[in-house]
């Protein structure tokens, strides 16, 4: 099983894929995509077109988007539900289901602890996904995205297989 | 020249297409899209398809959006930025420039104030486009952005042909 993370920022989109094969994760890809152009339609649309060419090129069977913050900053939040909203439509539109999660959970998930520092969690991605390259920290959070839907699909998976043995 | 008003709101966004040939305005059609769903790529996923079928169907030669408020409690701005930026994507993928207005440009341009109510503003768009049916405040506003719109075309195109007259 293939997941897509999508870490949504206010200039740049980072995206990263998984591979989960049994209890092994894998990488697959990882990058970001800037946002070209002047007005904010062309900008979004940018954004939107790397995105997809991302998702249809991988194909992943499902995706995972971090929640985002409310900023003080009435502008930068209204900039972040904008770029939130292209990171949860690309997947959608390719008919996948989208995972939210809070960054204390992906951060608690990866790290262990809900306050890690962003280069405690790119340094546990590392150790997670051995001879990685990562594409600056957007790929670096958007691949701690994946790597936490990844483990609660594989605790998810792995609750059910026992309770089908229980049950049997 | 057909122009397709577009009106980004925290449930439903509100659409209404306007037709201009030589100095006549007239209406086309207007409508709201709710969105449906439990999750939020569901929902934007909804607002993204109805929006695309209205854009299809109208073929617009233009599109324009209101510009988004930023709002006192951030998790609300959050939603008009994914609101807003479904409202610009879906025209900028269908090749459309977006135009955007502040409130009070569409206001100013529509009822001659820019601190109008919003009943002045439907009574006026009444005014200018007679027999419309309007479906709903967020239609409403979606139609006085597409006058808005067209009005600063019409001007424009106006202002072209003056000089091109001086020049000749």
């Amino acid at each position: 099983m293939r997941i897509l993370g999508i870490d949504p920022g206010l200039v740049r989109i980072g995206w990263g894929a998984v591979e989960i094969e049994g209890n092994r994760i894998s990488h697959v890809e990882n990058g970001s995509c800037a946002s070209k152009g002047e007005d904010l339609a062309t900008r979004l649309l940018s954004l939107f077109e790397q995105l997809t060419e991302v998702t249809n090129r991988l194909q992943p069977d499902s995706a995972a988007v971090e929640q985002t913050f409310v900023n003080k900053d009435g502008a930068v939040t209204l900039k972040l539900g904008q770029a939130r909203a292209v990171a949860m439509l690309v997947p959608a539109i390719a008919g996948l289901e989208v995972g939210e999660y809070a960054p204390n959970t992906v951060k608690k998930t990866v790290v262990g602890v809900g306050h890690a520092q962003k280069q405690q969690v790119e340094h546990m991605v590392k150790m997670q996904l051995p001879r990685v390259r990562i594409d600056g920290p957007d790929a670096a959070d958007a691949l701690a995205i994946a790597l936490c839907h990844a483990h609660h699909m594989r605790a998810a998976s792995n609750r059910a297989a026992a309770l089908a043995r229980a049950a049997a």
